[in-house]
């Protein structure tokens, strides 16, 4: 079994031989541009660590695992054109460093390489990994499209939120976690245990990042706090707060999202209120019920302590934020 | 051995039964509206007649037809934006009769949705056909890239140029009719011998097309003549006539390039120097030798003319605009 640094140093090594210098520069740069900036690789590593709970040699499962950190990237090239987005990971975005066409074509290219490495593989399973790939793909995209819908939106429903990150974020970790154990040839119901942990996982994650944003601590969180509300973005703790507040609650609420100029007060103020409806409390009761429904499947795998100890491992690391 | 007119109800029939309506329809709608107005599915048919030369059940070849045909009406969404495209066949392309992040994103989910069908198809030599597929793909996005590189380039050689139309129209052609014979598990030689026939097809044709703007008859052309003079687009016959003008010619030229603005006196002018510089007939000259050489290709076939005639009518159709 490879320890957690040797999945790790797989990964990296697996991107840095990679080399997409190639005419034409003007579309193959951005490609390089934008895997430079490398991330945390999670889906990588969780795709090798699922794919080594079946088997030993981890070869095989090395093209996907890059194909899928491609895609993830081009979604971002993407997304950020659609976001208006001006940086990612404190670098300028693609649109910005180039311009919208390149940015739209590099996109496009990068899927079309994420597909390319997806289809060297040919090992068992692989009618069955392409069409995963293919499904959780679109899925993504009908994630990005509901969260440009809900921005126009002047209610959206928890559920439709719920939904929403569900596709835009936890599908592609489920999707990584499931193809490893299909790479590995693992028992249907495994594979299937293994794609709940990952989604489950994917949603506390992505409330736990809502969350955060209000409450965290600014230095562990890695970002400025506030910028959600500052923005008026739709997160699970507004959507809730508009749900729950009472007359005089939401119109200070609104007073707040439509007319504050001044940032901390706007920020100081809303989350007065969210305190006040005691939304910090059901946003933690919820990604706790999640994260217990991830573990739950996780714990269903018929695996040893010390086979499970990476991904347990990195389960707890991308939680560890909060709590 | 399917009749020309059996080939296009498969075609027609495999389209109209598709079904793209679901949620979200933001999403999937413009798919439905891109692929609705129909074209000539050019792509789908070669591959079909194609495959056709080595099966005689064509079920197995309908999916990755299809893959290859929203491929295609994919790519035309993405080009319509980077071109500021208003029209498509007559109606409002898809940023025009949506918007910008629509026109993105849909047409990404559409490249998935053409995975997904080549996915379906799993017979004989299916991971050559993937590969073949992705190396397309992204030769069409590096020909779009130079088709947009060129537009900010004051000069393009004449070898630029034709390697580009190579990689944006010809390459496409080409694979369909590969991956036509690859599903009937043709010889590699003959394979290979119906690539060439496609690429040096689409060579000619499009160099047709920059012929035709200038010296078609608009009624049999279906465009109006001069749209790429008005335009100042850099075909064909531009580069050729920039680089044979002598001094009083390239000043009159860029003359009418830059300065007339009146649309009849400088599509007359330009067509003028054309003819002045025997522009028609050196393009003629080379659609005949790209043309020959796709016979030459296509007469290599080990097959009867009865089992070839549906392709060498095609091909046909496809050049009598000009003679």
């Amino acid at each position: 079994m490879y320890s957690f640094q040797q999945i790790q140093e797989l990964v990296d090594q697996q991107f840095n031989s990679l080399d997409f210098v190639k005419e034409p520069t003007g579309l193959y740069d951005p490609i390089e541009y934008a895997l430079s900036s490398k991330g945390k690789r999670i889906r990588p590593t969780l795709l090798l660590m699922a794919s080594n709970l079946y088997m030993q040699n981890l070869d095989n499962a090395l093209n996907p695992a890059v194909a899928i950190e491609v895609f993830h990237n081009f979604t971002l090239i993407h997304d950020d054109i659609m976001d208006k987005a001006d940086k990612r990971r404190n670098k300028p975005t693609v649109h910005k460093k180039w311009n919208l066409n390149t940015a739209i074509l590099s996109g496009d290219a990068m899927m079309i390489k994420a597909y390319q490495f997806m289809h060297k593989y040919q090992g068992v399973n692989a009618s069955l990994v392409y069409r995963l790939f293919d499904q959780t793909a679109l899925e993504v995209c009908e994630g990005q499209q509901y969260d440009m819908e809900f921005e126009e939106m002047k209610q959206v429903g928890e559920d439709q939120y719920l939904k929403m990150i569900e596709l835009k974020t936890a599908v592609l970790l489920a999707c990584s976690l499931k193809m490893g154990a299909l790479i590995g040839n693992a028992p249907e119901n495994e594979a299937e245990a293994l794609y709940n942990f990952g989604k489950y996982l994917g949603l506390a994650f992505q409330l736990q990042d809502d969350y955060l944003d209000a409450f965290g601590d600014s230095e562990v969180f890695g970002k400025k706090i506030g910028g959600d509300i500052v923005e008026n973005k739709k997160t699970f703790l507004l959507i809730q707060a508009l749900r729950k507040a009472d007359k005089s609650q939401k119109e200070k609420l609104n007073y707040l999202l439509e007319k504050e100029t001044d940032e901390v007060r706007k920020i100081k103020g809303v989350i007065e209120i969210y305190n006040e409806l005691k939304i910090p409390q059901v946003t933690e009761d919820l990604i706790r019920e999640y994260y217990d429904k991830a573990l739950k499947a996780f714990n269903s795998l018929n695996k040893t302590e010390n086979e499970k100890k990476n991904l347990r491992h990195v389960a707890g690391k991308l939680m560890d934020r909060i709590h």
